[in-house]
């Protein structure tokens, strides 16, 4: 069944009638790097629908990348190129790889995590291993350090042009670089997940579990889940807490959990910043559990 | 004589020709919701040109919004699609509108005063209320506090495409919210308008007060105006200032009145931070006034 | 041989083809300037890709509004047209100009030194003097402070649309204005240049000195240079220093010379920050030079 999705993703070459390449990046804007990443995509062709998701990844940090990620990719028709340059291990031996997901985005990247939300949540079909040798922009053989614009953006402009198909990229790689991330499940009457992000302006915990979860669960609004923060097996938060269709719903400074834009559960307080409060944070170690009030 | 104009412009649906959607928000850049917002709309049809006005609006902050959107929207060509998402009452029951300006301009909005600005210098030929059950992305209906991504991007990229016309909208909104403005006006010999934004860089006060009045009121470069603001009818700054070409035209440290890009009145200090030193604000409750000189 | 490429570029007129603007200025992205310069462009022609290197240059830094741009410019293909827009003088008379680049860029510009680095490095076949008076957005003549929206955009879309020739633009001006820059060069066995930028992320300094350099020199990886850096003659910093393919052939806190994403000779600190170490500057006065150790 996969096998089918793939090949005829393969075959159709979407990304071809999609000409649109997005780019994500810990650049910032304050110079020139991100528009010379543009202006390479232009170059390969004029025809491209060039977009951003952000370049305001913190340097290096591959978890929020990953996140980041996973949190506009689906709000992208199928057939979207992504080139994704979060890339700590420049000038090592990391490997350079383009991703097909199984709802049929591509992911140019460097094999270092960042697609782990994305696998996690979306599935990958398939990657390939891109020669950075031949597979780059003519002229860049000298510099070493600058993946983003010589690769990454020359091959997804190059993809979503039609000028190399998929296959041409390179052989299949059988394994990507994931981070260590508490997957989303149920454990008896226990929902069991990671803190995604914080949402910077208020301080909630986005989780990574869906709220579909709740109806197996048999929980609704207006119910009380016991809630659980550890990180590295410590406990760090332990309560109980409504689920909410609006904040107001608690008394300004008490907890809550809602489902947010993502549709996956979170935690907040009613006009407070429930992370800074409890001094709870995101990514590898942190663990969070809901489990039914008995 | 608007009636017909409305008429035109609607049977005309120039919004299908432009192709062109323009995104304001108070999300910032650095997670993926704006980029959301662009996906969205790409896939509702990937003709559409897509722009954005700014997405740092301060959180929440609505006088800015206005402001802004009336700075901006003025050079952008009829037909041009706006999407506004400053929007404190999103999960309230505040409604969901799109616009139709006097010049030919579409704005989509939740109905919370981000169209102050608008209505009283280029004015509204109608409003009409979004079923935000009905128009809404496929699959979104569980989601309660994403509004930005799930109705109003999709509807703004669907008017543009013209898969919806504006009548197919829903019913007219015969009156919307407004925030508190001092409109611009000649009383007698006095000018008096708001304080809409201070240029942050330079600390200048710019205000909703039209260049065209000086004329009305015979006064011209190099003549002095009598300048008082106030906040709640409390006297803050009150003195003779030249009106000036250029700042140089006064002392370092001394305090001129120009006509600003937008072509309005604008007070500052040559060299220095009349905002900061006088501490003057923006917004709600401040009146600027400019008499002549007896 | 140089009047046949201007010849041939201007008949061809291939900004017309690439139908590309890029905006540069000061302006940042928190107001409505930005997205008004756009509108302008989008209202000459709505085929037009409107595109940005940064907005963000520090508020009338001529020097790093010259460097950003010869940063990124030579990745866009030849036609694309830019608008750089940092403005000291907007309102003195400095002059308005449009540059013919050697590689068929456009530039639309104050005659400010914006264009130093560029001349320098990919070098000018011809620039013209804007008349502003008449080459303007209709209606806009009242503004005197916002030549980059009601000149720069709308000439430049003018010219990226094939309404205006080249020629069309105004007479050919003969001199343009630079700022002073240590031209990068080979004295005997010394290479002399100037510190383009710092690599703000880690405060590499970013030399002006091509890397071929190097091999005239007969100097390649794992050899030693005698660095010597002076503002204004004092010298500031001089010591002997390998030069290094990965960061991590030195030890922490070690210096090291390597060759940047752009080609060019750069220094550095492993895991350190070499500008912040020894007080390094940028701009008009430093100098930077690299000499064989005997």
């Amino acid at each position: 069944m996969k096998r089918k999705l793939r090949n005829d993703l393969v075959a159709s070459e979407v990304w071809k009638e999609r000409r649109t390449v997005v780019f994500m990046s810990d650049f910032g804007t304050s110079d020139g790097a991100v528009s010379a990443m543009h202006g390479v995509a232009n170059g390969v062709s004029q025809d491209l629908r060039l977009e951003d998701l952000t370049h305001e990844i913190p340097q290096f940090n591959i978890w929020e990348a990953s996140y980041r990620l996973v949190q506009a990719l689906p709000y992208w028709a199928r057939g979207t190129v992504f080139v994704c340059v979060v890339d700590p291990g420049v000038g090592s031996d990391r490997k350079s790889i383009v991703a097909l997901t199984e709802c049929g985005h591509l992911i140019v990247t460097p094999d270092n995590g960042t697609l782990t939300h994305v696998a996690d949540s979306l599935g990958l079909l398939e990657v390939r291993e891109i020669n950075v040798d031949t597979h780059r922009l003519s002229g860049s053989q000298k510099s070493h350090t600058f993946h983003g614009r010589d690769v990454y953006a020359y091959i997804g402009a190059r993809l979503a042009a039609g000028e190399i198909s998929f296959e041409g990229i390179g052989p299949v790689l059988p394994k990507t670089v994931k981070i260590r991330l508490e997957r989303a499940r149920l454990e008896g009457s226990c929902l069991i997940g990671s803190i995604d992000i914080l949402d910077t302006r208020y301080g909630s915990l986005w989780t990574n579990i869906k709220s579909d979860f709740l109806e197996e669960l048999g929980v609704g609004y207006g119910d009380e889940l016991n809630l659980s923060v550890s990180k590295d097996g410590r406990i760090v938060y332990g309560y109980h807490l409504p689920v909410c269709k609006a904040f107001t719903e608690v008394e300004k400074g008490q907890p809550l959990i809602y489902i947010n834009s993502l549709l996956n559960l979170a935690v907040a307080l009613n006009q407070g910043d429930f992370a800074k409060t409890y001094s709870i944070g995101t990514g590898v170690g942190w663990k969070i559990s809901f489990s039914v009030v008995k």
